[in-house]
């Protein structure tokens, strides 16, 4: 059986068709157009493609969508950026393409993916984080991918871990996302280049519109002083949000993806040692292990893909 | 098919005869004794009572205890208060009723217990909180009892609300627990006494010593300034905490229980107001209920008892 998996997102919509065990065997990428129509339009054409390539055993399409998602009835009840209110997507497509079609939240399509054939491979429970424009999350517990009673689940990016403290736009403050997202980060090394004009930010990123995770990382390896600062800031407040999950959920695995996790275990092995040092079930047998996510982009499509598969 | 459930805490044993449905026809509790001999004798000793008032039917004891568990073995594996060491609970209690033994984390029990017969009668997820010399969570997620791969799982007041904040019993710094655990309140109206020689809490209370979490929420709605000022900071602490839980879990219900639930309304009508502004979901059409425990000190047993009933 094969399965066609669509990673809906708001620069390209991502597609590809994915075997039962999580294996893609063809994939493509157009730009997301900006109207309902029009992007139920280009994954149909997705679809027609791949569906030339299959086997001819394409069971469903499952679709992993961005903002509030009502899977029930196949509805993107609201997604922001490209301004969508109650799109009955889920028909849309099965109108143009005579498959069925499962919707669901992005994170959670990435959490499955990652749990199916990733990070999360022959475990029972996977907590994936994603540290890029925001800080997303999924979580697939005792083998089962939770979505909460409004597939709203799993915001992990607003949790507040400093009380009154950097405002979010989520309207919260002191989120765990306005201290961990790639965006945070840029933004407190373009404070620090401010600050130190002597910086090695200013060589590796040329200018600050163009600093980025990595240079941020590479300064830091390279030991400069404000870069040090600001990772040490940020792998402080990462080690206190990732412990925070750990001691809500205890899963087998913690898998860390997004941009940031380019850094790699330069980023992971400080994460750890404070995760070692303050879970609260340190002195326990078993512990979650935190790891690398493993199938990048991807994951989104397999885990859409196999949303129908138990 | 009856049950007996025993809520094993650090003052008393508490023990019933449950059904199905999670009513207890029958209770007894004694202090609990210091040693594991003694413990297993103690409930022994319940189990020989009740017994004799079932009706023959009873299928296996459950047993909620504090601590590290390992119920696959039924082995408390720590328990700081009683010095408990990789102690065989299950096996003792086995050999002196003759009847088969489910051991369970008492937070997880107690969450399962207002699941089954209270606060979440009905719903598909609930998440328990308990407000008492700590703060303590369980959750039943999408119908099944969650506990992560060691049985640690929602240790809730370990989670870090503000960085670098009050010490925690734990080691880390600015847990949930630090400001909303009933000795949390209390040591803050304490302090605030010391501040205000004329604050109405001196009168209630009579004394320092004496200051409990009535007494602090009866001074409040009698409007006294310093009682006003401790709630009202115990209420955003405890607003941000529930918020960032109701974000990463999205359940039908959020129950809260433990000692400072006791002032009901007083509480949760202000906690609510934040949730209603702060929670990543407040525009979605279904929304978590954040509502007060309903069966107290029972949850344990009855939670215990149903331990094995799908």
């Amino acid at each position: 059986m094969m399965y066609i998996g669509i990673d809906l997102g708001g620069i390209n919509t991502a597609a590809g068709l994915v075997s039962d065990s999580g294996e893609i065997s063809s994939k493509r990428s157009v730009p997301t157009p900006r109207t309902p129509e029009a992007v139920a339009d280009a994954i149909a054409e997705h679809v027609k493609n791949l569906l030339e390539l299959s086997d001819g055993s394409v069971k469903y399409i499952g679709v992993g969508s961005p903002g509030a998602i009502d899977p029930g009835n196949g509805v993107i009840e609201y997604w922001a950026n490209l301004g969508f209110n109650n799109v009955p997507l889920g028909r849309m497509i099965e109108e143009r393409t005579g498959l069925p079609v499962i919707i669901e939240n992005d994170a959670a399509c990435a959490a499955l993916g990652e749990f199916r054939s990733g990070a999360g491979k022959g475990v029972s429970s996977l907590l994936a984080v994603t540290l890029g424009t925001g800080v997303g999350g999924g979580a697939v517990l005792d083998g089962k991918l939770y979505t909460g009673i409004n597939h709203a689940s799993l915001e992990i990016g607003h949790l507040v871990i400093e009380h009154n403290g950097r405002p979010c736009t989520c309207g919260r403050k002191g989120c765990f996302e306005a201290y961990c997202s790639a965006t945070a980060l840029i933004k407190e090394a373009r404070k620090a280049m401010d600050l130190c004009p002597d910086s090695l930010l200013w060589k590796l990123a040329g200018s600050k519109e163009n600093v980025n995770g990595k240079v941020v990382f590479d300064a830091f390896e390279a030991e400069d002083p404000a870069a040090v600062k600001v990772v040490e800031e940020y792998i402080s407040y990462l080690g206190c949000g990732i412990t925070n999950l750990v001691n809500v959920f205890q899963p087998d695995v913690v898998c860390i993806g997004g941009g940031v996790s380019g850094a790699g275990e330069t980023l992971l092995s400080p994460v750890r040692r404070i995760l070692d040092s303050e879970d609260y079930a340190r002195g326990c047998k078993k512990r979650a292990r935190l790891v690398q996510a493993e199938l990048g982009n991807d994951a989104g499509i397999i885990g859409a893909a196999l949303l129908g598969v138990n």
